[in-house]
């Protein structure tokens, strides 16, 4: 089979983008996307995709594909002279209404000089305001199941990954049960780019089966005014990691980039209470209980 | 007059906590603080203190005079040998429930080394949720009182400072109607370090007239949804300045600080709605118009 070239790529990240916006129109029932195209002055663009609806309260499900020289300082951390370069990718984040549903990020990207480096990069993560073992183990089923396309370690390497990235220091908490998280997977890995493109692809695939499962299993749940004020709390955790850890944001903010899809992973209602500490033996206490690095999801028993 | 010692400074900013407090009190008619002492293992301490009231939805009055050896990065930033240094100042975040009185901030610190080094720093900015032009002259008039102390110029270059420095870059927005901000100061200024310290100590005094007039001229004014939803979206900027350049925060989060001290400055309920562009002609455009450096505000004509 031939290398998949980067119009394949864009191709099929958009038509990712499409499928998934579909989906969730259906799950969510009636909210709709609304869509924001934008190009970029030095080169590409993309589609912005926004949902405010009945079930999903904040979601972004974002397509880009922009090109051009690259700028000095980004040439100087690859330590490579500067060069044409193309950057594709589908990024999302949902944020639920009901606080029993988990707030969810994937993201799928290429990238490739005219020089010839090229690299995947990507992961999803669950952050749940209320953790369920089991589902958390599910999850990372699946995220093993996807792996395995790479290699027999890529999973334990990325989950690892995904524990030391999505991780908010000054708190000394992860943002939720991790997941995977790579960057610059290219030929280095072993792997092919036919192979390293098949596992980004089924990356990408897997989130609506994750996301529609996490739904379908939470979503009928009741919840009180408690319920949404940790939601809301927890919210605020994803808040600090966003926008002092993650790169994407980051880089982002610095580059001068479109600055509502850059925050377009912002959560809507959202709270900071001084020193909220809950009751110990609550469901509460029992999520952040959870919230710690090398938890081994795949045989998880609870104690 | 012999030069104020550390111990007389450290004893004047307890005094100015304690005032704070006791009139903020009485200022929300029903909110307590409630007293959070801290001992930093390598030396020192503080009270922070915080009061979720009637008026004051959540407010932060902090303490702290820490002391150590200086870590190697820092005594790097200073272009000094690592010595033994004391830290102490006062900190001060106010959201009001009310969205037609602003939050306010203010800051008064002083540091000095072993090795003989010392100086002063610190500011006062208002963040309107709603813009009253008079206000703002009239804060910035009391700014310029203040600042006269030091010298004749000192009003204008601190205002100008704190335009530059309490600005969101990635929304072209500053903060809010700005203020002073200054760090630094020491005899390289011209001035003594009783005047440095005259000036200091009347910026920490300016701070409860400032905010009674702005609380007492506000307050009273009626509010619905549509105004505390702008209000949080404000509050959301707010976050965003903070987590993103806010250099006490981010020396605290790099420093492994109190993490609750360093984030009393967080809003309560807070939202991010995307790409939110307010009624043109409404109050929020107007406020949104001029969030804006360097306008003259002590000589504002409204347009």
């Amino acid at each position: 089979m031939p290398d998949s070239s980067l119009t394949d790529i864009i191709g099929w990240f958009k038509g990712l983008q499409d499928d998934i916006c579909t989906s969730l129109e259906s799950l969510d029932g009636s909210g709709k996307f609304h869509e924001d195209k934008w190009i970029r002055p030095e080169g590409g663009g993309g589609r912005s995709r926004v949902i405010q609806g009945a079930h999903i309260e904040k979601g972004g499900v974002m397509f880009s594909a922009i090109d051009g020289m690259m700028p000095e300082t980004i040439a100087k951390g690859l330590d490579i002279k500067p060069t044409h370069f193309h950057a594709t990718g589908v990024s999302i984040v949902l944020h639920p209404k009901n606080p029993w549903v988990p707030i969810i990020h994937m993201n799928v990207r290429y990238f490739e000089t005219e020089s010839g480096l090229w690299w995947f990069g990507g992961g999803i993560d669950v952050t749940p305001h209320y953790i369920d073992t089991d589902q958390a183990t599910r999850f990372h089923q699946r995220m093993k199941q996807v792996c395995d396309i790479l290699s027999i370690d890529a999973y334990a390497q990325y989950k690892s990954w995904a524990d030391r990235y999505f991780f908010n220091v000054h708190r000394d908490e992860t943002r939720g049960i991790g997941g995977i998280f790579f960057d610059r997977l290219n030929e280095s890995s072993g792997a092919t780019k036919e192979t390293c493109w098949a596992f980004v692809q089924a990356v990408g695939d897997s989130f609506l089966t994750c996301y529609t499962e996490l739904f379908h299993d939470n979503n009928n749940k009741s919840y009180d005014d408690s319920h949404q004020r940790w939601q809301q709390i927890r919210r605020g955790r994803y808040v600090e990691f966003n926008l002092v850890y993650d790169r994407g944001t980051k880089f982002g903010l610095q580059t001068n980039g479109r600055i509502e899809s850059i925050l377009m992973s912002m959560p809507p209602q959202t709270q900071w209470v001084y020193n909220h500490i809950p009751t110990p033996e609550s469901k509460e206490a029992k999520t952040l209980a959870l919230l710690k690095k090398d938890i081994d999801w795949l045989n998880y028993k609870p104690v």
